[in-house]
C-alpha cells in the first residue's frame, strides 16, 4: 500500500461514517477506545495459546484474526485521519529514532527497554 | 492495488528485528501484547479529555500521540506480517462486510450494534 | 485486617480452575491477557456514549457492565494469586504514595501527572 | 478482605478524589480507560517475556507488577462505585453461572469457549 492507498481507505471510511451520520460518534477520544476493544479482539485468540501454538493457527482462527486485524487498522486509519496526522510518516519517523535508541550491537538478543541499559 | 510502500515498512521492520536478534520475542502470542500496550498509551492522553478537548489537542500533545500511533502501527504491520496477513485486503473486505450489516438508510446516526436492530 | 472474603474468593477462583484442569492456562501472562480483553469488554459498552450517558446507564446495560466488572475482578484476584500478591496491602501502599505524589493543595482541579507540575 | 474492608477502600477512593476535585473527571467512560491503561501497564511487563518466565518473577519486577495490580484494583472499586455495582456480589453470581456454562466433567482440560462445544 502506498501513501494514495491508504489515502483512499481514509477517503472511503471518512464517507462510510457521514453517509451513516456517524461522524457525532468519531471524537479522538471515542476512536481510542474503539480501537482498544479490537484490539483485545485480537488478544482473546492468543490468551491460552502457547508462543508456539500462535505460531501455526488453524485456517479459521486465521480468518477470525485476520478480521479483528482489519478493525484494528480502520480504527486507526479513523483515528489518525482525526488528528490528521499522516501515519507513514510517523512510522518513519520512529522507526529513525528507534534505530539509534536501539543501536544493534547492544542490544542483540535482549529485550530490555533502552532505560534498562 | 500497489502495494509497495507498506511492503517496504514490512520489510524495514523485519529487518530492524532480525538485526537485533528479535524475531524470538516476535510470536503473534507477544506481538498481540505490545500492540494492545501501545494503543492503551494512546488511551491515557485521552482519559481525563472530553470529546472536545480530544478534539483540539495542544501541539506538544499531538506530537506524543503521534508516536503511540506510529508504535501502534508498527506492532500492527509485524503481527500481519507474520500471521501472513495482507492488510489492506483485509481492511477492503472488512468494508465491504461493513457496508451490508450496516445498511445507511436502517442505521442513520445510531451506534447500536446491528445484532440490535 | 479481615482479608476473609478475598480470601474465599481467591480459593474458590483456584478450585474452580483445578476442577476444570484449567491451572495449565493460568501462568501471569496468560491471565494478564485474559484481564485485559475483559476490561475491553467494559470499554465497548463506553466507547460511543457521552460521559453523561456513561453516568445514566439503562437498567439492562448496566446488567451487562456488571458481569464485565465481575470477570475483570476475577481474573485481578486469580493473576494476583499466581503472583503471591496481597490486593489490599497493595493497594494501601500505593494510596499513602499517591497521598504524597499528590498533594490536594496543589493538584486541586487539575489532571496533569505529578511530573507535569 | 471482606465487604467491610472493600467498603472501607471505596469510602478511601472517593473521599481522595473528592479532596482533589477529581471527581469531575470520573465519569464511569473515563474510568473504564483509566483501568485499560492500568491493565496495559501490567501487560508491559509480561509480553517479551514466556510463560514460564513469567511464573518466577524477580523481586524488583514483582514489586513493579504489584503497583500495576493496585492502580488496577483502585479503578475497578472506583469504576463499581460509581455504578453502584457491589463486587462481591457481581463475581458470586458470575462463579454461579460459570459453574453452569463450564461442567468440569465436560470441559476438563480444555480452553474453548462454551460455544464450541
Amino acid at each position: 500500500m502506498n501513501n494514495s492507498d491508504l489515502n483512499n481507505l481514509k477517503q472511503r471510511l471518512r464517507q462510510f461514517a457521514e453517509e451513516r451520520d456517524w461522524e457525532q460518534f468519531h471524537s479522538p477520544k471515542n476512536l481510542s477506545m474503539a480501537l482498544s476493544a479490537e484490539v483485545a479482539e485480537i488478544i482473546e485468540h492468543f490468551q491460552w495459546l502457547t508462543e508456539e501454538q500462535s505460531n501455526t493457527l488453524p485456517k479459521d482462527k486465521l480468518k477470525e484474526v485476520e478480521t479483528e486485524l482489519a478493525d484494528t487498522f480502520i480504527y486507526l486509519i479513523r483515528l489518525a485521519d482525526k488528528l490528521n496526522i499522516d501515519l507513514f510518516e510517523a512510522v518513519n519517523k520512529k522507526i529513525k529514532q528507534n534505530e539509534i535508541k536501539y543501536p544493534a550491537d547492544k542490544v542483540w538478543g535482549s529485550a530490555k527497554k533502552y532505560t534498562e541499559y
